[in-house]
């Protein structure tokens, strides 16, 4: 029965849905600078470390453990672990171990953590498949594509709404990279879009909680599924994205069309991805990046009478916590950052670890900081002096920090973070294997080859 | 970083998960009126009929393919089939069929189809686990009542905005069924509850598609799903329902928390369940009544000369097609629906097929309903007068059409709606041996036994 709503309907968008599943069932294989290529390894090979590397968090534990209620077939790797299961729960599990340390990729743009639902989706049904290592590369570049420019497009109405964004736009690019490596035609492709486009995935209320990287992992699981559904013969409404009463309205006030038409094939949203160096909230990166340059110039913790940190208030409005308890809380401490910074020169999981946090020698030097707010820094710099028990003052001043746009990691960071995460896991011999096949995935025949090296030979 | 948003928060929600949580894990078992329970049987035999009547549409067929690709274990039955898949999916693919052919449950004040993702969910776990038919019906009536309680605070906001009511609720409803049927304590409910909340499912954009009943079939497979996690110790936010940034105030401006809080546990939203007598939308149910009334009064379609139909405005807008080519149309034709009352005295999924709309002797019938508008009658009310060709008048004025809550359907109407749909399916005996046991329902020892009826014994 016909009612007026609060939300005004656009009823002139654009064909969305039909145009981007023309671009994910044509756009030519490789058709993207070979920097762009680069990046989509590197994207790859970013998401890949942090799955492997939360294997055995209770996250992980308490997913498998719930999936294996359903006796699945033993299709897709659990990454990190020596378990298999049907590719839809792989998809789900990896999507959520690649982002528990929240220490994935992120496309600046939207916030959105792009690679979690779209490889963990891609990756579980070409391993079961058996498609190429090129495949999967160009599923991957495409998928993330179509969720950063549905992102795009809402942002940041969508987000300021109280959708984790990650999960909400990733169904759709996973639907779309596994629609992709099925070779779904350009109707069937709509399809897949548009079953995926009735199950957006995340609440922010969930932040601090397993159901945050649920998202990506869930967002995975019901792209691969709408792909597989859409394969079948299953239908939806060939404008579910921008319909009135389609996703995108329903979801969102904002909606900027021409953030998904324009250059549409020519600009790739995976150009603009970037990759955490550290494992916590981006607002503390520049103190540690500055800490650690304060490392590399000599200066050791036992030297220390004080640091003298200034920041933009919203560090410490965030980050504030002068004396966190343990792991969790310190990734909310500047003050730990700092300290980890000087003391190892960067801060991965295992230096936001309760033990790590509590150590004593960690306690003092953090209560060395002496943090003052400058609004006349920016948000995403930090100036810092190390005054020494000598008198000396050693001054170090990040403007972009590394892991920003700016000031990418290098290819040997990357592979540096990587090894953090998985050298315990797989062992150190297995990892630079496995880091060697993420660089050259884009020749390999079968990605089979490529995941038996991202699980445990020695279980 | 802190952003002014377009939607105003509520911070001061009570702490519906919470409250629900306790109502789903300690409230006691058949704690409810007999009539309460007698509707729940209703409402389970209900919906099984129409899952097993739809058992063997594309949309199951295509279901059913997909899930395939998975390899199932066999744990749970595909109602109607003789195929059996993972709980999970069983959940899904059984909600699917039972919303097909939109001939089920409908809780008028907020049109959400409560079983669909709730009895679709139970009834799926309940068979692989072995549990009793009592703790099926509990679970049914809890669970339905946390849909329809987050229904009534939401709505009619949410559905406006363009969300399918009936799966964006059916989650959370699954889901409570679930923690029910785990027997999961309070803190491990309100965690099912949590992690469901970040998975709302489906847009009204799909109405008309095969996506529309995905959505039941999303919600339980999504509900279960959640239940088991929680069961497994899977976290989420004890606050995931109502927080700012929580599930309902991201999908819905109102929010309504009494309706949820109000007479919980003495109240019972199944209460307010209905069941379509005739397979098309609901405006055009008191002219089908009216015409069926006139069959039963001696009226045969040989001797009408005009059928006068007075109706209001509405039903004309909604359901004015005069020449319907198929079935489709058809369930969108008062005049179809006249005819094949007269003729049929009902009209279930089979006399909206092609072959009925199109035979000769109803083009011909629905020619002769000459319909007016009279906007004194209301629009869940017909007036309909049959003009015979020796000039006889006869009269039927029909306030409340059969199925609405002020003339519900009868046991044996509901009986009859059943064996309609499974007789073709099951076979009349089997039918009739499944009708008994959903009666005894509440009685069985072990559910297995029911949903063994529910396959068909000779492939």
């Amino acid at each position: 029965m016909a009612r007026n709503t609060q939300v005004a309907a656009d009823h002139n968008a654009p064909p969305i849905t039909q145009i981007l599943a023309q671009f994910v069932a044509h756009h030519p294989s490789r058709g993207w600078s070979d920097a762009v290529d680069h990046e989509a390894h590197r994207t790859f090979m970013n998401w890949l470390g942090c799955a492997v590397g939360a294997a055995h968090h209770e996250a992980a534990d308490a997913a498998l453990a719930a999936v294996n209620m359903l006796q699945p077939a033993a299709q897709a790797s659990v990454l990190g672990r020596t378990e298999k299961v049907d590719m839809a729960s792989a998809a789900l599990i990896n999507g959520i171990t690649s982002h528990t340390f929240d220490f994935d990729d992120t496309h600046l743009k939207t916030i959105i953590h792009p690679a979690g639902p779209v490889a963990s989706a891609v990756l579980a049904m070409a391993e079961h498949l058996g498609n190429s290592g090129r495949e999967v590369i160009d599923a991957l570049v495409i998928g993330i594509d179509v969720s950063c420019r549905v992102g795009n497009a809402m942002y940041p109405d969508h987000y300021d709404r109280g959708w984790h964004i990650t999960g909400s736009t990733g169904t759709l690019g996973a639907a779309a990279a596994c629609a992709r490596l099925l070779k779904l035609d350009v109707q069937q492709t709509a399809m897949a879009l548009g079953i995926a486009a009735s199950q957006p995935i995340g609440m922010r209320e969930q932040f601090g909680t397993m159901t945050k990287p649920f998202h990506p992992g869930g967002a995975a699981r019901a792209g691969l599924m709408s792909a597989l559904l859409a394969s079948k013969g299953y239908t939806a409404s060939p404008k579910a994205l921008e319909a009135p009463r389609g996703m995108m309205q329903t979801v969102s006030t904002k909606n900027d069309w021409t953030e998904i038409t324009g250059e549409l094939g020519e600009r790739f949203e995976i150009s603009f991805n970037s990759y955490k160096p550290f494992a916590c909230g981006i607002v503390i990166h520049p103190s540690i990046d500055a800490c650690a340059q304060l490392r590399k110039q000599g200066v050791t913790p036992d030297q220390i009478d004080r640091i003298e940190l200034k920041v933009h208030s919203l560090v410490l409005e965030l980050t504030g916590k002068k004396e966190p308890q343990d792991g969790l809380q310190a990734k909310f401490s500047v003050y730990h950052g700092c300290a980890a910074g000087l003391t190892f020169g960067y801060a991965a999981e295992e230096e936001f670890s309760d033990e790590v946090v509590n150590r004593a020698d960690m306690v003092a030097l953090r209560r060395k900081v002496v943090a003052t707010v400058d609004d006349s820094i920016n948000e995403a710099s930090a100036d810092v002096t190390a005054v020494l028990l000598d008198g000396r003052r050693v001054h170090v001043f990040v403007e972009h920090a590394i892991g920003s746009l700016k000031n990418p990691m290098s290819d040997a960071q990357l592979e540096a973070k990587f090894q953090g995460m998985s050298d315990a896991i797989l062992g150190a011999g297995q990892t630079s294997e496995l880091i060697n096949a993420c660089w050259a995935m884009g020749n390999a025949a079968n990605v089979k080859a490529v995941v038996a090296l991202a699980s445990p030979t020695r279980p």
